[in-house]
């Protein structure tokens, strides 16, 4: 399955003149999620020609104020809009409150339904599930309770081979069984192994979203072999006691999680606004994980 | 007195990918006055590199969404950057309901003290004054409590000629009566006529806001011989059932307002996101009222 990341937001609390407070847009098959949602994330939304009508579920990691205040503005645009369906929020369970005597003063009835749902910050939890995919948030380290988020293909069966099915006379009551792993004994006892009778499926694609958290060793388990992992890179590695002080990361640690959890490739974002460039956080990342780009908002990464 | 006026956000309620909702920023000597704060608003105040700490006195016309949504996210920042003082906010009373449960969320204890000044939508009321400046808040036409506002330098006293002192040999505790107007007597009881002592004061400098509102004449007696006025054309005047329905105006509508009122020049602003370019407005405007341009966000209009 191909996964679409487009980056809105790529700074951090402070915004600068060019680039937004996080927020991001992942497209599977079918679905379009929204992460986080940053003051602007809506002008964002349209700059990038990305369908308000298409996002039914909004992700939110936690609840310092870069992260959340383009919600209302969204919920009320999609109102004007006149989009009729029920949005469901994954969030803090504090941010209802927050955000509730804003929703109440909307204009009339309300044509998209918010639907809360409590994140947890004690352990790892499938918040979302359909047929191909799951998605996942785990508690990382911050100075308020902050969710990650992990976006996964579910495992596929694989292909069992149309010639084999011939070879071997595979009754149809069979191939469920093979597809998953079984060998085939044929009539005559003879054992072929599901190595030579299938095709494997092919590794599931999978995406990781870890802002705001300091470096965290934890976090690797849960998302062990991402395709894709977003690590926050807020300073760096000359400003580390800023980022231990601050519970955020260096470009060089979220390095270090992309060994760590053996992610194939590494964006770093949420950058600071002392710096004008990211240049040089991709540099020092690439010093420990030379698969690394930043975060550019309006670009699509396609895995 | 010069005024500077820079807008931020010229479009009305759906935000397009070139257009922020509404915000402006008044500078007079001595004062930096935010008007209105639609989302987005402290991005283009950075953009525009307006000084944050300047800004002590913010105007929210009316609280549909596209005018105060950026509100939480300016005060977040300014608390952020360690700004201390108290930020006088004019506004509709239900404003502080709306805001304070975000407001109580702010990590840590406010730097910026938010001071809520309710507005009267009854009849206009000066809200704002110090020695030089006067500001008044004004109903308008909306289908919600809508506030104008008319910012405007005080009646300076004439000054008094140099060589008319010395040529009728005026004693100085006469002085004060000569600028405010009086004639002066010699003491062989000629009359001198107050208009050959003094140079006449200039003309106050004024900028009356208006928007969201319907045309409404009661409007132009308050903001009377107005040296700019900003007032909302949403719609062009082949949709004026559709401006009359949702208590809009055209650039029509507000052309007639500028003849009205006397105004010296007119801006024409809160366009319909339907509208890509603004010339049609300007053309539209133009026809009733020559002086008229349109809201360009990064522009600043001195006068």
């Amino acid at each position: 399955m191909s996964f679409e990341l487009t980056i809105l937001g790529s700074n951090s609390a402070l915004p600068t003149s060019n680039r937004y407070p996080t927020a991001q847009v992942l497209e599977v098959p079918g679905r379009c999620f929204l992460i986080d949602c940053g003051e602007g994330t809506q002008i964002q939304i349209r700059r990038n020609k990305i369908s308000f009508a298409k996002i039914h579920h909004i992700f939110i990691s936690h609840l310092h104020g870069d992260h959340f205040y383009g919600l209302i503005g969204l919920i009320s645009t999609m109102n004007l809009m006149g989009i009729k369906h029920d949005l469901h929020i994954y969030a803090p369970s504090e941010l209802k409150d927050l955000i509730q005597p804003q929703l109440n003063h909307i204009r009339g009835e309300l044509t998209v339904k918010p639907i809360f749902h409590p994140l947890n910050f004690k352990k790892p939890q499938t918040i979302f599930e359909d047929k191909k995919l799951e998605v996942l948030s785990f508690p990382v380290k911050h100075s308020i309770p902050t969710c990650g988020f992990l976006f996964k293909e579910k495992q596929k069966s694989a292909n069992i081979k149309k010639e084999m099915i011939k070879a071997y006379n595979i009754p149809i009551a069979k191939i469920k069984d093979i597809k998953v792993g079984a060998d085939f004994i044929t009539e005559s006892g003879q054992t072929i192994p599901n190595i030579k009778l299938c095709t494997p499926a092919p590794k599931p694609t999978s995406y990781a979203f870890c802002t705001d958290t300091a470096f965290h060793p934890p976090t690797a388990e849960v998302i062990k072999g991402v395709s894709l992992l977003y690590h926050e890179s807020t300073f760096l590695e000359k400003l580390k006691d800023l980022a231990e002080k601050t519970l955020h990361s260096t470009a060089k640690q979220a390095a270090e999680m992309a060994n760590l959890c053996e992610a194939h490739k590494l964006i770093v974002g949420h950058f600071s606004a002392r710096h004008k460039k990211t240049d040089d956080f991709v540099t020092e990342a690439k010093e420990i994980f030379e698969n690394t780009e930043a975060a550019i908002e309006g670009k699509t990464y396609s895995f």
